[in-house]
């Protein structure tokens, strides 16, 4: 006898929770496919190689290894010990399918990916090791046509799935480093600043600054002052071009102006310029935004440019740009609210529990007529017919009909 | 760098091969959920403990096993590294899983699963090492109302992709067994018998006869003299009653002859009895099945009766019988055939390359009024228009407009 439980962290999907996903996945994918984005697929398992290739971050520590196998194992000997491994997102494979197919993929390739990683993360509540990710890339773009498209596709899947309140917060990480440059952080402390500023909604800027000085208590001073002159007035992102003055090229000013000017035209959201925004990743080169519900501290999507990615795993350079919609997450919010609605149109058929085979070839002449336009189930009566219709009703069943001499009779 | 293909026998799927899976999988679902079918799912991976329960046959020695982690792996110390690994099928899971959420589940339960499963094959021309499968199961139904609903719904899928012209070949391993106790046959010699009697199409009678030479020549007179007396007339399963006697139970003549009395009729196929079908998978306790192509011998699905499997795995006793459709097969004959038709609703809008936000704004609102009935891709307009065209009519682009001054212009 063996565990009926799946693996820790994994999970079984009844017809019903099965049902609700596919429904969202249906609406982000017919979205993002009235835009233009073509869906592709590679394979769950990549070489260890690919997967360790330093640009997952924290994520490689969480990768499902596979053992080698046969005379490969063999020949381990205590060495290394996998070859393969379980993707832990959809972007590394995306770069190396992306240069093993550039030439038969148009020139800016727009991708669309639904599919599960997996990461051996500790197991906490909506979190899990198998999950599913849901992708949108333009490769090939330099310019904010590619971002602008992502935010007005992903925006439009949200919409669709009842999310009419979102808020997108945009910033750049090339701002974030003329931040540090300014203030004159090391370069090795740049990210431990990020990170800091990362927290200023949750731990204030009282928080921000413990945090600056623990490991640079020199330049606190000058930071929080920038970090007050950028949030003084309302427009953050004049404050952010006014105190940055040269730290910041004008490419980085018309691609962050020009992204939120178009984005606030062509999403249904609010969009905002938000310098506490950093997005972990560390392969981020340009803009970087992410949407949340409004009034609540829940991100559901999450993207940014990543245009030397490409060029270091495979030496094939292309500009690329991604937005990920948390799936599990728009799931987990969409069963709570039990916002889409399922039309049935199933049909149940009982027959006697003796039935003879004429019975049962008249009984699937009559289902396969009605099945042109129904679910239809052929089901054997039970004792306890009670019991019996309760349970179909509360299965979806619309309508129950007895087979018998030839003819269906409707019992609800 | 890195390694540009994918893992040893694992594939990457081109916008067109994804959208011809995608078809297929869809007629394939949405058919058997007019038959009442319920998709469920199951994690990818399972306890190595249950992947290795002796009842997968020789794909348990195909496993992908993942490597314990952190803590787990430092105390494995030489002893067992692997606790997880990919699933090779999807009826062990199914087993797992019923036995699982039983009390949620109807008493008769109609299950859908389509899902990747993985085998560490030598990969060969159209046998990969990740393949998608498709199965329907009923579990907890013990008469032939089972196998009749099975293999109507899997020919219907069949037929609705094209392929009219099947041949369903139905015996039972219970008929088999009786075969081999009336020979005479010592029983660890039974599968020995099926596999030469599985070989009789390929090397004839007398081929038959070298492999049952070759461990019971004592046997192989009676042995062939049964098995032409059964070939002998048109109708071999008579021949099969007449020829067996009292070594065949009356349970057994009435499923099979049930069967194909009632598929013959409801089933959009030619249904026939085929002794030598054998079936390999050694959890199989009564009839099995498999749909070939007329004229071809390319099975496209397989599957038969395991009452005990879901018992032995978890104690929960429950009948049970599934059909599982070739889907990787059905794709490429497909493929090959160019048989599913593609509507193309697809329309690209041109910009100049050097769009400004108010023209990006401007061809984002003409877009989404478009979009609301079809797919639109804006594009950036390249220098060599000419060549431009043409990749987007290869690329299925039915209307190409530019778009300058607000107006959009056809070119195409």
């Amino acid at each position: 006898m063996f565990s009926k439980t799946p693996p820790k962290g994994m999970r079984d999907f009844l017809p019903a929770d099965f049902a609700l996903r596919q429904k969202v996945l249906n609406v982000i994918t017919s979205t993002y496919a009235s835009f233009g984005f073509s869906a592709i697929e590679t394979p769950s398992v990549e070489n260890l190689a690919l997967l360790c290739s330093k640009q997952g971050g924290d994520n490689e520590k969480l990768i499902y290894k596979i053992l080698k196998r046969g005379e490969k194992l063999e020949k381990a000997d205590g060495g290394e010990l996998c070859d393969l491994g379980l993707r832990f997102d959809l972007t590394i494979p995306l770069s190396r399918f992306y240069s093993a197919n550039v030439g038969k993929l148009p020139s800016v390739f727009k991708s669309m990916q639904c599919g599960y990683v997996w990461r051996a993360d500790r197991p906490q509540k909506g979190r899990y090791r198998q999950f599913m990710q849901c992708d949108i890339d333009v490769i090939g773009e330099p310019t904010i046509l590619a971002e602008t498209e992502l935010i007005t596709a992903t925006t439009e899947a949200l919409y669709k799935l009842g999310f009419n309140d979102t808020l997108v917060k945009v910033n750049d990480r090339r701002l974030l480093r003329a931040i540090a440059i300014k203030c004159g952080f090391a370069e090795e402390d740049h990210e431990k600043v990020y990170i800091a500023l990362d927290k200023l909604d949750k731990i204030g800027v009282n928080g921000v600054l413990d945090e600056i000085n623990a490991f640079a208590p020199d330049k606190s001073e000058s930071f929080v002052n920038l970090l007050m002159q950028i949030t003084a007035s309302s427009n953050p992102l004049q404050n952010c071009f006014d105190a940055l003055g040269e730290y910041l090229s004008d490419e980085v000013k018309e691609s962050l102006s020009g992204i939120l000017d178009v984005c606030k035209e062509s999403s249904k959201a609010n969009v905002v310029f938000d310098v506490t925004l950093v997005r972990g990743m560390n392969y981020y080169t340009g803009s970087i935004f992410e949407i949340s519900l409004s009034g609540l501290d829940i991100s559901v999507a999450g993207g940014g440019r990543y245009d030397k990615l490409i060029g270091k795993i495979s030496g094939t350079n292309a500009p690329a740009c991604g937005f990920s919609i948390g799936f599990e997450r728009i799931v987990y919010l969409l069963s709570e609210k039990q916002a889409l609605s399922f039309e049935s149109n199933k049909i149940a058929v009982l027959i006697p529990k003796d039935a003879d085979k004429e019975t049962i070839i008249d009984v699937y002449k009559v289902a396969s007529n009605l099945r042109k336009k129904n679910t239809v189930s052929v089901i054997k009566k039970i004792k306890n017919f009670g019991h019996q219709l309760e349970g179909l009703k509360a299965d979806g069943f619309v309508a129950i009909y007895t087979f018998a001499d030839g003819k269906l009779s409707k019992v609800e």
